[in-house]
């Protein structure tokens, strides 16, 4: 590849832009404050978002969209997921070449539309074949070289395997499938059921607790992942149970870390203000909230997430409803 | 119920004895080793495998599993794996009443003849009814009454919900299940992948890798453990992916603890020497690796486990193998 543009300079845009600048191919990462921007041209890091990563050389920073899209054949948007429509509305004005791959790595589904982010890019960027990667993959982790495997997904095979070969390095490893819904849905819903895990956490439970939840979040993230169109093998794979798992377990994890502070009392706008980044699983629980009640679908670990983060219900009271269900058999 | 009899006083064995004896039942705790037993007696508590934690009034101890059988409506057998066929001979000699329950609380498979914990207590005990409990039930946190779901298996479902009136309480809840084998093998399968998870932890690996692990592990556990005559949904459940994560993402697990332990370099034997409880998943990971090879599964986290167990493979070398393989679809 001649050139790609990475859009969006948080840690996980970084990282990829990182792990892609180790193919020799010239990268431009593009980021919405100039001001960031001009920073990290000077230390030649992000400072703010993936400290103490040294930038490749073959990495070029920018504020400007129209330079980033410039001759790129593969653009990776990494935004925030509630700034994905005005990223792909603004990147298509630049006038893409109608062969230039959009790859998606944001997890999340659009609130109100209920629309995963790689449908939100097809609406403004409807020439230009899509692509979704998703799956456990700490962004500092991935920036250290650490082994890492994804899943990669596009409609379009061919797409799906030259990426994967582009992405595929000793330490990070890309599969392939066609389950473009299942990967975004996989991504996305795990997420709020991290909060749930912390949120035990946070109110002091252990590892029993922890594992009964995560163990009901995957029979829920299956059941509304299935409804909204994902394969269930999909579910059984890394952007299901792997990226659950880790979300739910790691420390590292930004989502598990609002539920623990959630569950030791803290409330969601004190949290909010004190991050940097945004923690997905916020906003994802109302928009998947909203889907789960359009589909009809029973989402009872999404429901106390959506209570106790908009309706400030007691994370102590949503666990004990969660956790203190009636006996009966387990497949029920 | 007029009495319980608890055979088998380390960790596990412990936290189930202090467990029933909150619903106000006497209960029998057995113990083979005479002196561990006076000890027992002595401090109210059992300093070596359970440390901290009181042992309730009607906790009584003995190191004679005649007077640990007589009389009691219900066995809850908790010995090592490798001493199951042992105590289930030892104690048929007491000629227990017929109507006695005996439930397996041991998560193994036998070497050699690869028969499940329940299936050699019924070669020794014909004419009792056999159950099984299972899933994510750290014993330090049982004793602790944390929140604390399990799997409870028999084949007649009036003595599992008899069981499960029994043994659940606020903290501890216990879910029916009439799939036997699917519930012992998720017990067992999962501590060999534990080994393997603490391999990558003791390497320096992530957590993505482990994430890449784990969830190739549930595939294989599935694979293996169907073929084996479990079915799909109990490993979907407490005793398949909610015991596989906790064991290969806590701190607290035995077995993800000896493969840390083997990925900083040490030796098995050094390694097991200086452990006063018995990683299950050592013996586990050579009769499950018989009975794969018996029925032709394909078991690479398996088979990697056992060699480096027990051929000395280096760890690393295993590991890589593991997470290197070729790109292809996910689904392959």
């Amino acid at each position: 590849m001649k050139k790609i543009a990475v859009i969006g300079a948080g840690g996980w845009g970084t990282a990829l832009a990182i792990l892609l600048a180790d193919r020799g191919v010239p990268i431009t990462l593009w980021g919405y404050d100039a001001g960031h921007i001009e920073q990290m041209k000077t230390t030649r890091a992000n400072d703010v978002y993936l400290p103490g990563v040294t930038l490749p050389e073959n990495i070029d920073l920018t504020a400007s969209l129209g330079d980033a899209a410039d001759g790129a054949e593969l653009a990776v948007f990494v935004p925030p997921s509630k700034a994905m429509r005005s990223v792909a509305e603004n990147f298509a004005k630049t006038q893409p070449a109608r062969g230039m791959i959009i790859l998606s790595c944001t997890k999340g589904i659009e609130q109100g539309s209920g629309l995963r982010m790689s449908q939100v890019i097809a609406e403004h960027l409807p020439e230009n074949p899509v692509a979704v990667l998703s799956g456990p993959s700490h962004a500092e982790e991935v920036s250290r070289r650490m082994p890492t495997a994804v899943v990669l997904g596009c409609r379009e095979q061919p797409v799906a395997q030259k990426l994967q070969q582009l992405f595929s390095t000793g330490a990070f490893r890309a599969y392939t499938s066609d389950d473009v819904a299942g990967i975004e849905l996989g991504g996305a819903l795990k997420n709020i059921f991290a909060i749930a895990a912390g949120v035990s956490d946070g109110l002091g439970f252990g590892d029993n607790s922890k594992a009964a939840l995560v163990t009901r979040a995957l029979v829920e993230l299956m059941r509304l992942g299935e409804t909204l169109g994902g394969r269930r093998e999909t579910f059984h794979g890394l952007s299901g149970i792997g990226d659950l798992m880790v979300t739910c377990f790691s420390r590292h994890s930004r989502n598990r870390g609002v539920g623990e502070r959630l569950g030791r009392g803290e409330t969601i706008e004190a949290i909010t203000q004190t991050m940097s980044m945004v923690a997905e699983g916020v906003p994802t629980a109302r928009s998947a909230y909203e889907c789960a009640r359009k589909a009809a679908v029973v989402t009872p670990i999404i429901d106390q997430v959506h209570a106790l983060l908009f309706s400030n219900k007691s994370t102590r009271i949503a666990m004990m409803e969660l956790l203190g269900r009636e006996l009966r058999p387990e497949e029920d």
